[in-house]
Order: structure tokens, then C-alpha cells, then sequence
């Protein structure tokens, strides 16, 4: 009965091996699955379930067949083959940010906006990754208090520059431990015990890619063009999971603390870490590889009734990518 | 004709070797320097410009021919030592949180307040180093325009645990890298490649003692009781620099980014890095042994006409501690 063909594009990266990680347990939900590289991994056998797959080149013609294609490769690759692919009926659920802000695409985290997921709607973008654990904590609660403003501070991890960026962060530290000069082949700045702001451009208004994405997707997602988000990343010596330290503004007096940890306790992917006495609160090595994002540091701003803190964790590949990818698919798969 | 003997305890800690390797260049300022330290260290030969200098254990006892005392140790032994000096007359900067709140000592950063030494007060404190790093950004801009509010997220080296938490970091990378298991010793969370909530016990308001230790700290220090402060300390694997992304609300409509450069190029003991087009900002790595803090990311709030953002870089051992002392000690020495 299932006609679906499922096709990865990008299914060698880091995005793409943690989606075909998840798949490969998902196999119930479509009848073929291909997974597609770049010419160099033609061939390449990768594991998928207790299956293995072998790497076909991405090209359009490798693509025709098949029904819901996730892209987990560069924009200018989603650029380029994703318009086709939908002018011709496919589903496609797009991790790059090439379709984000256009309107042919929904921007979607099925935990907040799922209802924009329909039959009628072909292609979908997977949000940045900052953006999706940001809302995972602050969508709950401003669905019962209204959120006016957020100041944003992140502790991105090296996965979100890829498998290329987690590589040099080892490579650059066992350099820097073995007491040898640390070699810069990815990174901008010396990456091993040393953080820097976000490597994507720097626009006129001063905020770099990254910092500009999350407002605008925030604001798309929730549905609040106005929302005075206010956003600075950071890059640290994390390998794969995200921090975020958020201090949100209500248009009202905030919540209680409690009321904030009973509204995120019953929220889909979130679990609440904020465990005063132990000194136990979300980090990225309790957060890598969970299907949910942790938060804590749960606390008022003391000089005004209006504003508190969060601290949240969550696995930037995972949560942040692959794992949203797979609950939009599982959706047009139903 | 110079009288003035100098007294270090806690000589072999982090911040007082680090104490020493300036005063080292000072010998001209003083006739004698002794170094203390705790019995183990007793006899330890430790570096002092070109001589060498041998330890002595701290006691009473030891200090009372000093003239001018310089704690580089933990509070504990500055609670029981400190008084009993100041009581005989002697100086004191005391770099532990002993007497930060205490109405017998002055706490300063000389660039900030350094009115308050005078030959009339023994007993000084030196700031905490998050304290340090964040008013040397901030007080030469509220000088012109007046804060209002500061949001302070901070991503802190390991260097404020002390050369422990150090050598922790270090061993625990080598480890993961090595695919071995973490020991953890002095850290309370897994420290390679990992970040957490920093270690101080956390207060009945959520707030943990070094983000308490902040806001005192800097209303004190800017004699302004009602400044709104709210801040978030992380510690993260970078050796011994800070960091801090800093969000400031003024009074009145914010300066313009030009004016914060300029106010910030000709301000003591900072560097402005702020090139976009290069994205070259301040990193730790950068900030590593060096006198002054940088400062990068200087950007309005797009949303709200009142508000900007920083990103400073300070090494936290030498001008967050070991620089501001001797910066004190300095002038109560001419």
C-alpha cells in the first residue's frame, strides 16, 4: 500500500546522518528510500536501520521517482533542485535557508506552528537551529503570558558549521594540548579553548546572518511581526549542542517561576532541569543526542516585574535539525 | 630611601603568580618583597623579575614587618589575616570577596574610582573579575550617557576556578580526545567540550553568588544603588579569559555606535575591535595576557531607540585581578 519514496539530499553531512539515523528506525512510514551526495561519496555505504544504502550523485534525474525528498545540503544546492522538485508535485521538507523567508515555503516547528502542515502545501524550511530550541521554551509560555521583548545571548556549538567545523575544533585542541600551533582550515579564529562571534557576515545594521535569521523566523513562526527580539551568537568550544541564555520581557507582569516550570513541564520536547540545591541546570553534554530541549535557571529579574531568565540546552543536530526535519515528514507521510 | 615592604599571600596560586610576574618588573616601587604561601609550598623557589624569590609560610607571625599586603588567596585566609594588619597600620588589597561589601574597605577599579585611595585608607578590595571587565566597558559610556538597565549574559574561562580548575580542563579534554573516560575533580559537570551554570551556590532568589557578587559590586562601585543589573554567569572550556555579551538600556535615547567608539578608543585600559567587515571582533585568545579589555559588537538594539549591545574580552587573571591590584598597590606606594 505505501507509495512513498523517500530520497536525502546531503545524506553524507552532519544534518544528513543524523536524519538517516532517524529514518532508518522509521522505515514503516514509506516504501524506498535513497539517499543522495556529492560525487566524491558516489558509492559510499552508509547504515540506515540494520539496512545499509549505497550514496547515489544528487541530480535531478536521481530525483524523479521519488515523492518526499529532505534536502540536508547547502543552500545553493536547495537553490537550485528544490523549485524543480516541487513544480512537479514533490514534497520536499528544505534544512538549508535558501526557502526560509520566501513565501512558496512554510516555516514550520510542528511543536508550534504544526497546523500550517496540510496535504495542499508542498515545501517546507526547517528553521534555523537557534531559532527552534529558542522557541521551544518560549512559545509555551507566551501562549498563556505575552511575550513583548527577548534579549538573546547564544553558546553555539561547533555542529552547526557542520562536520567540518567539529573535526577542526579536535584537530585545533589536540594541536593546542600536544603544545603545537593549532591550524585554521575552517574556522576564522583559533578555535580550540576560544570562543567568537558567529562567522556569517555582517549585514549594514551590524548583526551578522545568524543574529538576523532568528528574529525573522521568530517573528514568521509565531506570527508576531512586531516582537522585539534582540540577538547575539556566539561560537564555543561545544562539539554538538546549542546554549541559549535568554531574558524575555512580558507585555504584563511575568509569570511566577512555578507557573513557568508547570507550563514547560506538560510542553512537547522540553524538560525542565532547575534543580537550585543540587546546582544542576541544562547543559550541552546532558542535552547532545536528546530528542528534547532542557531549561533552567528559571528566575525573576529582580529590578523589573515584568522580565525573567531562562538557560536552555539542546542538541543543535538533532532537535535543532534532523529531528524537526523527520516531524514534518512524518506528518506528510500519514 | 624606600621603606615599603611588600608582602604576597598566596604566592603559588593562580592569581598571585600571576601578581608576581608584574610586581617583578616593579622592584624600583619597594625594598623588599616576600612571598607566603601555605605549608606545603614552604621553601619553593618562584621567579621574581630576573632574581628568585623563596616561599614563606603565611602567618601572622611572617607579615608583621610588611608595610603593604597583597592577598592573592581564598577568603577564608583573608577573613582571619587581613583585619589584624589593617589593625597594625599596614595596606591591604585583598583580592578574595572578604571584604568586598564591607564598609572598612574601599572597593575599586582605579580606572573607575580610583578617587577613593587616599593615604587615610588601609584596606582596598579588588572586584571580582566579571565586575572588573564589565565596568571598564561600561562606566567610561555612562560617564556621557546615563545607564539605566544591563542585561549581562557571561561566557567565563576556567582560570576564575583557579590553575585547579585549569589543569581540570585540560586533563578532562585530553580524555574525551583520547576516548577515555572524564574524571572530574574540581568541576561539579563535565567540563570538555561542555558548559555549565557557574559553580556558586545559588541564593533563595535563583540567583547563583557570582551573579549576586555583579550586581552589588557594580552599584557600589558607580555609586549608583538603583542601577537595574541582571546577569547570567556560564563557565565555559576556554583557559583564562572572559567574556561577556552586555545589553545596555540608557535613560535617554542610546548613543550613536560612532560615539561608543569614541568614547571607548580614548578610555583607560580598552581597545576597541569592532571591524564588520573582516568579522574580526574580541575573542579570549585575543584578550590572553593583555593589559586592557577589547570591545566588539557595538550595535544599537533595533527595536528599541534606548538600548545597544557590546561583546567584551578581558583576561581574567591579570586585569581582572592580578593588574588591578597592583594598579591599587601602585598608588598607594608613590
Amino acid at each position: 500500500m505505501l507509495r512513498n519514496n523517500v530520497s536525502i539530499v546531503g545524506a553524507t553531512g552532519a544534518v544528513g546522518t543524523e536524519f538517516l539515523s532517524i529514518l532508518g528506525q522509521k522505515q514503516r512510514y514509506f516504501s524506498t528510500c535513497i539517499v543522495h551526495a556529492g560525487p566524491k561519496s558516489v558509492g559510499q555505504i552508509v547504515p540506515f536501520g540494520e539496512k545499509e544504502l549505497s550514496i547515489v550523485e544528487t541530480s535531478l534525474e536521481a530525483l524523479l521517482n521519488t515523492t518526499h525528498a529532505i534536502f540536508c545540503a547547502n543552500s545553493t544546492i536547495s537553490s537550485e533542485l528544490v523549485p524543480q522538485l516541487v513544480d512537479r508535485g514533490v514534497f520536499v521538507v528544505d534544512n538549508s535557508s535558501a526557502f526560509r523567508q520566501s513565501k512558496q515555503s512554510k516555516l514550520v516547528i510542528p511543536q508550534v506552528n504544526g497546523s500550517r502542515i496540510s496535504g495542499d502545501q508542498l515545501l517546507y524550511s526547517v528553521p534555523n537551529c537557534t531559532t527552534i530550541i529558542l522557541l521551544l521554551a518560549i512559545y509555551p509560555i507566551h501562549s498563556h503570558f505575552r511575550v513583548k521583548k527577548v534579549v538573546l545571548s547564544t553558546y553555539q556549538s561547533a555542529s552547526g558549521g557542520g562536520a567540518k567545523l567539529m573535526n577542526e575544533l579536535e584537530s585545533q585542541t589536540r594541536a593546542v594540548l600536544s603544545g603545537e600551533e593549532a591550524i585554521l582550515n575552517v574556522a576564522h579564529e583559533p578555535y580550540a579553548f576560544n570562543l567568537f562571534s558567529h562567522n556569517t557576515p555582517i549585514g549594514p545594521d551590524g548583526y551578522n546572518g545568524e543574529e538576523t535569521k532568528v528574529v525573522l523566523e521568530a517573528r514568521q513562526i509565531l506570527e508576531e511581526p512586531e516582537l522585539d527580539i534582540n540577538v547575539t551568537c556566539i561560537r564555543v568550544p561545544v562539539l554538538r549542542a546549542h546554549s541559549e541564555s535568554i531574558w524575555i520581557q512580558f507585555e504584563d507582569k511575568a509569570p511566577t517561576e512555578d507557573e513557568v516550570r508547570e507550563i514547560l513541564s506538560s510542553a512537547p520536547s522540553v524538560t525542565v532541569l532547575d534543580d537550585r540545591a543540587n546546582n544542576r541546570f541544562p547543559t550541552p553534554a546532558l542535552a547532545s543526542g536528546k530528542d528534547e530541549i532542557f531549561v533552567g535557571r528559571i528566575r525573576k529579574d529582580l529590578s523589573d516585574p515584568k522580565a525573567m531568565n531562562l538557560f536552555v540546552c539542546g542538541d543543535q543536530l538533532r532537535l535543532g535539525a534532523a529531528l524537526t526535519a523527520w516531524n514534518i515528514l512524518e506528518r506528510l507521510l500519514n
